[in-house]
Parts: C-alpha cells; sequence; structure tokens
C-alpha cells in the first residue's frame, strides 16, 4: 500500500511541477513576452498542455488510485487521504468528459473569446449569443458527465466553490438583495458625501510603485519569494510558494487604483506564499477554493486598508510622497474618500457596498439560462432589468451591460458567486480576528500587521486542503457561512460615512 | 512515406515547443526569477527535461525514422532530408548513451558545478581535480558510445562544432600561434600606445541602457520580438525566431563592457530572429554549430562596432550622451581606445589579438587530457607554463588560472575552440562581404545597418541547417575556412593601432 501510495506522490507532484512550468508561462505572456511571440507562445502552450492532460489521464494513475482506494483509509494520515481524495477527483474531472467534449469545449473557448471582444468593441449581443448558447449546451452535457447527481448549474458551481450549492447561495443572496438595495438607497438620498477632490491629480509611477512595494512589503509579501511587475490586468500568479508574482497597473491620473490592487493581490499572495508545500508538491498544500482565495484578497483590501486604523497609520507616508494632495488632509477624509459607494455599470470598478448586487445578477441570469427559465436571446432585457431592479441604473449599451466581463465567454459559468462569498467570508474571518485578539484595530494603526498575517497564516493557509470550505470556517469562526456578519458591517460602516439614521 | 514524414514532423515540433517552454524557464531563471525559488524551479527544470527526453528517445520516433530511412532520398526536398537526417543524429544521441551513463554525467555536471564555485573561491585546483577526472572517464565513454568512429576528443568537438576535427584544428591554431605571439610581443613594445583615460568615468546607467537599446535597434534587433534585460552574465536566449532574448550587465565605472556585450548579443540574436522558421519549428531552421553563432556575435561586435566607420557614425551619439568625457575625442582617439591590447589572465575579458591564444591553452589541455599526454593533477603547472609561452604572464593563483572558466566543470570539453573559429569565420564573412558591397564602409559610416543585416540574413541565418558549416563557408566565400583572413586582419590593424613596423 505504502508503494502504491509513493508511486501516486510521484505521478502527482511531476503534474504539479508542470502545472508551475504553465504557470511561469502564463506570467510570462503577461507581463514580459514580446508582443510578436503570440503565435509561437500558443503552440508552445499546447504542447505542454497536451503533455500535462496525458499524465493526469495516465491510465497507470487511474489504477494506481484504484488500489489505494481498495485500501483501509485509517491505513494513512489526514494529509495523504487528502491527496488520495483530491488526486481521485481531478482524475474523474478529467477522464469522465469524452474527448470529442473536452476538444469542442477548448476550441469553442479560445473562438468564444475573440468573437466576445470584438462583440463587446461593436455593442453587438448578437454576435456573442450564439458563443453563449453553444457554451451552455456543452457546459450541461459536461456535468452530466462529471456530476451526474448534482443539477446542471451546481457541477459548474462546483468546480470553483466546491461543496457550495444554490440550495445556499439562493437564501444567501436574497438577503443580501433585501439588505443592500435598501442601504444603497439611503447612501443615494443622504446629504453627505465624501469629499474626494484631493484624490485627483498627478501621480508619479515611480512614487506610485514606491508606495505599492512599501505597503506590499509591511503587510508581509516576501519580495525573496515573489515579484511585483505591471500588466495590463493585475493578477497574482507564479509557479510555487516560493514563486510568486503579483502585477498591478499605473495610472498618473489615479494611484488609489494601482494601490488597492497591490494591496488585493497581495492578500491573494501572501496565502500562496504561506501554503504548507513542507507536506509536498501535491493537493494538500494547495489553496482551497476560489471563494476562499478572494476571502483573503479581500480580507487585506477591505477590512484592513479601506479601514480607518490602516487610514491613520499611512497618513503621513501618503504625505510625505504625494504632499499637494495629502498635506492638509485628516485621517477621517482619507478614510471617507476610500470609501465612497456609488452605483455604476461595471462590476471590477464597485464599491464594496454595491459589488455583490452586480454578482447576484450574474448569479440570478445563470442560474435561469440552466434551469431554462431565461433565454440567452433575451439576456440584455434581463440584465438591464435587473440593473434597474438592483442598483437603479440602466446601461446605455450592451458593452457596458451584458457583455463587459470575460467570464462566459470562456464558459466559465458559477464562477461570479465565489466574489461574493469571499466578501462575506473576510467579514466573517474578522469578526473571529477581533475577538482572538481585541487590540487588532490598536496594532495596525501602529503599522504592526504580523498578528494579523500570522492568524490567517494559522488559521487558513496552512491548513491546505486538509478540511473543506465549509469545515474550515465552521473550524474558525464557530459556525457556517453567515451573512449577517456582511450586512452588519456595511449597514454601521456606511451609515457613519453618510451619516444615515439606523 | 508522407505519412510518415508528416507524422515525424509533429513529433519534431512538439519537441521544439518543448525545448522552446525550456528556454524560456532559462531566461526566468537568469533574469527574474525570485531568489527563494531555486529549489523549486530546480524540480520544475527536472520534470520537463525528463518529459523532453521521453519525447526524444520515444521508440515510435526511432521507427517512424527506420521507415523514412528506408525509403528513397530523392522522394524528400532538401529540408525534408535535413530534418529527417538531424532528426536521426539527435535521437542516435539521445538513445545510444545507456541510462545509467546518462545519469551519471547529470549527476556530474550538477554537483561539479558546486564543487567548482567552492574550488574556485578556495584557490584551490586539488578540490576540483576528482571532478575533471571523472569527467573525462565519463566523457571517453560517452564518446565511444555515440561516434565510436572518431577519436574521443573529436567526439565531443563534434558536439559542438559539427563536422571539425582536431585534424584540422590544431595546424589552424599552430598558424595562429606562429603569428599572433610575435604580434603580442611587438604591440607590447611599441612606444605608441592608446590613450584609454576618457574611458574611465561615472556612466549613469539610465543612459547606458538607453545608448545599448538604441545601437542594438540600429543595428536590427526586433524588439517586437525580443526583450532586453540585465543578468549577472550576458547571453542571447528565448524561445523562439519571434521570442529573442538578450541581456548584459550595467557597471557605473565602464560603459563599453556592457555596450560592447549588447552588440555580440544582439549578433546572436539577429541570427536567432532571422531563421527560416516558416519551414517549420523543425531542425531544419536552426542554428547551424556555435561557431557559426559566434561569428555572428564576433561579426557586428569586432568586425562592426570596434571599426572605425562605426565609431565615426556613433561619436555623436556618445558626445550628447558622456559629454564629459566624449567632447573633446577624436573619431581616431575613440577608435584607438576602443582596441587596447593587453595581456592578461582571463579570456573573457580578452582582447581579438590575445583571445585566441587563451583559447589554444585550453584546446592543447583537452586534447592532451584525452590522449592521455597530460595529467589532470599537472594542470595548474601545465595552464601557467603554457600562459608564459603564449602570453608571456604567469597567473598569481589557479582562480585567475585553470580554474577561471565554468566549462569543465560541467564537462563540456570541446566547447572552446569555437570561439576562435567563429572570430576566423567573422573575419573571412567580412572580406567577402567587403568584396560584394565594396562601400559597405561608407555605409556604415552613415549608420546605414541594412545592407549587413540582410547580406548576413541571406547568406547565413536564413540557409538554417541547409548546408553544414564547412559547406556554407565554401558557398559563401569560395573557399574553407582560412586563418590567413583573420590573420591579415590582425596584423594590418594592430600594426596602424601601435604604430609598428610591418
Amino acid at each position: 500500500m505504502k508503494q502504491h501510495y509513493q508511486h501516486l506522490v510521484q505521478k502527482l507532484e511531476e503534474i504539479t511541477h508542470l502545472n508551475g512550468v504553465m504557470s511561469t508561462l502564463s506570467w510570462d505572456q503577461e507581463v514580459v513576452m514580446p508582443v510578436g511571440a503570440g503565435e509561437a507562445r500558443a503552440k508552445q502552450l499546447s504542447a505542454l498542455a497536451g503533455v500535462i492532460h496525458e499524465r493526469m489521464t495516465d491510465p497507470a494513475l487511474g489504477e494506481c488510485l484504484q488500489q489505494l482506494n481498495n485500501g483501509s483509509s485509517t491505513y494513512f494520515s489526514k494529509a495523504e487521504q487528502c491527496n488520495i481524495r483530491e488526486a481521485q477527483r481531478n482524475y474523474d474531472l478529467e477522464t469522465k468528459v469524452p474527448k470529442r467534449l473536452v476538444q469542442e469545449l477548448a476550441e469553442l473557448g479560445s473562438r468564444g473569446h475573440s468573437i466576445w471582444v470584438k462583440a463587446r468593441q461593436d455593442n453587438c449581443f448578437a454576435d456573442f449569443a450564439p458563443v453563449l448558447k453553444n457554451f451552455l449546451l456543452l457546459k450541461k452535457e459536461w456535468a452530466q458527465c462529471v456530476s451526474p447527481e448534482l443539477q446542471a448549474y451546481d457541477a459548474n458551481i462546483d468546480l470553483f466553490e466546491r461543496g457550495t450549492t444554490m440550495a445556499q447561495i439562493t437564501p444567501t443572496f436574497e438577503r443580501l438583495k433585501q439588505e443592500l438595495i435598501p442601504l444603497i438607497g439611503r447612501i443615494q438620498n443622504s446629504a453627505k458625501h465624501p469629499d474626494t477632490s484631493f484624490m485627483q491629480g498627478q501621480f508619479a509611477l515611480d512614487k506610485q510603485e514606491a508606495l505599492a512595494r512599501q505597503i506590499s512589503q509591511d503587510i508581509g509579501f516576501s519580495f525573496d519569494r515573489g515579484r511585483m511587475d505591471v500588466s495590463v490586468h493585475p493578477f497574482c500568479g507564479g509557479s510555487h510558494p516560493t514563486d510568486v508574482r503579483i502585477t498591478t497597473r499605473y495610472k498618473t491620473s489615479n494611484f488609489v487604483e494601482s494601490l488597492y490592487s497591490i494591496v488585493h493581490e497581495t492578500g491573494h499572495a501572501l496565502y500562496e506564499q504561506g501554503r504548507p508545500y513542507e507536506l509536498g508538491d501535491l493537493p494538500v498544500s494547495e489553496s482551497l477554493t476560489m471563494g476562499i482565495h478572494e476571502s483573503q484578497s479581500l480580507f487585506w483590501e477591505r477590512m484592513i486598508a479601506q479601514g480607518k486604523p490602516f487610514c491613520s497609520h499611512y497618513l503621513t507616508l501618503f504625505r510625505a510622497t504625494f504632499p499637494k494632495n495629502f498635506s492638509a488632509i485628516t485621517i477621517d477624509q482619507f478614510y471617507r474618500a476610500l470609501n465612497v459607494c456609488k452605483t455604476d455599470f461595471i462590476r471590477v470598478e464597485a464599491d464594496e457596498v454595491t459589488y455583490p448586487l452586480h454578482v447576484i445578477l450574474r448569479y440570478e441570469i445563470e442560474k435561469g439560462l440552466f434551469d431554462g427559465s431565461m433565454q440567452v436571446d433575451d439576456l440584455p432585457y434581463i440584465w438591464n432589468e435587473l440593473m434597474r431592479k438592483y442598483l437603479g441604473i440602466t446601461p446605455p449599451n450592451d458593452t457596458l451591460g451584458v457583455l463587459q466581463d470575460s467570464h462566459w465567454s470562456g464558459g466559465a459559468f458559477g464562477y461570479f458567486p465565489s466574489y461574493t462569498l469571499g466578501a462575506m467570508y473576510a467579514c466573517q474571518f474578522y469578526r473571529t480576528l477581533l475577538k482572538e485578539v481585541p487590540d487588532i484595530e490598536q496594532q495596525i494603526a501602529c503599522g504592526n500587521f504580523a498578528p494579523i498575517r500570522e492568524w490567517l497564516n494559522d488559521e487558513i493557509h496552512r491548513q491546505g486542503r486538509l478540511f473543506t470550505p465549509q469545515e474550515l470556517v465552521v473550524k474558525i469562526t464557530g459556525e457556517p457561512l453567515n451573512p449577517d456578519y456582511f450586512i452588519g458591517y456595511v449597514n454601521s460602516k456606511y451609515a457613519e460615512i453618510y451619516d444615515l439614521a439606523s
């Protein structure tokens, strides 16, 4: 049995290493690749992807797993059990889908993206609709192959947010709608709006970069085991916990956007740098779901960096860096300006109060498409109706509406809920941290982020995949995901900022 | 037969693409990889190397080649014949060596490098001697496996400089010694030495980089299909003719070193960017030997950038960039300062007159080690004796002597001759270019490098591997490699610079 397990470890580590190579290629492509190298790179990626697929579907791996599953589970440690379980799942995901379907999905994903880019440019949803219809059919078939016991949309959600289903998401999102829609109304009607005029100006890029590096390092990013660079879209990538690479983009006219992107990506990076890779380059040391990952980035971006203690600590540095803008600004003014709530069309630019409604809208549409209660051709109308209902605004065109996100062009249905699950997890974790380290806000105000980093590291990063996300949340906070914390947080925070009657 | 060939192409292109991935990883490691990622990267490289080895030794590839070799060669085009021939050679190189020997070589290469680094630091040849002895045994055995018809050292040379043997190299190198040793003596005894004092100073790194970029681009480096970065040792890498990456290193105190490194690497890069990859990512579109590659880098570095027309064209730019140093300098002073000849211990810092003697010394030692006329333990003594005989100087220690190069620590015997073969090829090519484009020096003086680039591209880069190096040299210059051109070039150039009686 031990021999079978050793064999499994060898095969899984090889796959991890090859996936690490793939990640380095992706980073390279986004950050440093010459413009003319696209075609050659596509062939290199495809060759490597072919090798990885071959390894992941290796019949010898299947046989090895079968031997291990025939053995007694008590023979193995928790970490070993986790590796066997995760390897089986990955093997099933790769092998249960017929090759024809894999190829059709890959082909549509690549074609779909270009069609979406053009349709969005041309503001023409009708051009994109066939891709969407086709993806729905393929993704339903795919769901039937990999998880016939689940509803098709749940099987898609499961890919990003293991163990979470519509049965849990729908009531949670209903709760959020009930609370957030009226809150946004009260905010819009408030007489008191933060002054953001001092955030406008010209901010030298080298100063922005120095600030981003400083704050990322203060928070805990290890530059010995990572890098910070520039790319068109900010991301956190890299090939290993010892090689984590974050990016941002800089605009002369707006330093907050790039800085808070870096804080966000640093949150992801701390998760990656903190993984327990001494357990091997194996599934057990990997990060959990998209939602838990997002909880880490949003924890630092929102719970910490948009909070008053953080503003208090860094105001001096901001004043020294951008004296023209910050010399006369108080902590309170800085804090308010950072936390403006404003309804707008674009999800990625939304604030923490309106963001969940962007997500809920997409969730409801995906759910409707999968259960047949909505039709692809009606999406522009449905989208705009829901925008009006939830945020009180109507996109002037589909480019700013139903065509804004790239996710569907790649067939990523079921991804959106993770963003808001992550936001709620972050709040619930922060609440527990406050209980366990009662002086945490004073620590932040002094620039001492170590207790937060260590707490997240112990409680989450170093747990790898030993627990399911659901188990982990209960283990840390004593209860399952509870939207009350998020609702309580935004209600009280924005009541103060906008001077709302409670 | 066509089907077998298609099958071969598919397999060869996959290998090329995976090798391209490997090259991207190497570049990453030298240029951007975080310091802490070394261990993880080693595992990733090893996984990928394993896959590539598996593909290169795939028995199906061997069978496919056998089928193709059984067919009539007239059936195939010259390019197709080249692919079959090269594929067979690579397959033989990979499969004729027993796995045990491959592993021993790899293991010794990795261990040998660290031992060399430490021995060099500690100035202790005795620590390194066992590695060298071991490598000699393994490399002799390796030669017997891959080319039993060749002498062992010739088989090693063949790996870098296909088709060239000691029978050609030895008399050529004897000629060089006869000419260069007295020339260096006359130079040292000359009363007239170039003034290099204006080359000293403080040169801002951003100005150095701008200069390097400008000149590299002027010469013809395509930044759309390549990059320029900083690394500890300058190199030309990248994954494909559309993705060629050169590096240099900058010192505040010396701008010539970094600039001429960039010109050198640009020469390599133009070869890579100019390869005929429209013939497929296949052996036929690859570069020829190390010596031919070096002929391209040295062509630009020495024949062009160390020439007077080049100095004439760029003096204005140098004056504008570093006015303190260059404002009072004439073209002639600039040219002389660039072409100082000075005996010294270190090969990589040698000038074009003394460099061949560094190479010849190493060649004679390698030859002696392989034919048994020299013993490893005697190398420090032999090295210093030859340095005294050829360059009139004796290294004060082995760190500056026999331990200076990394090549032997990786078992790369037979590599050194390529440097000087390249220098001689470059001269011979330049001589032909002068005949075919008689006004080329005026063109250079006007900054018009296109005729040179196009000539090298047509004559060499775009020929891929259709010809052997020996055939190519005859095709271009009308005769085989002839050291007279190099000898004539250095004699007349340095007679002028040092005012030597002819």
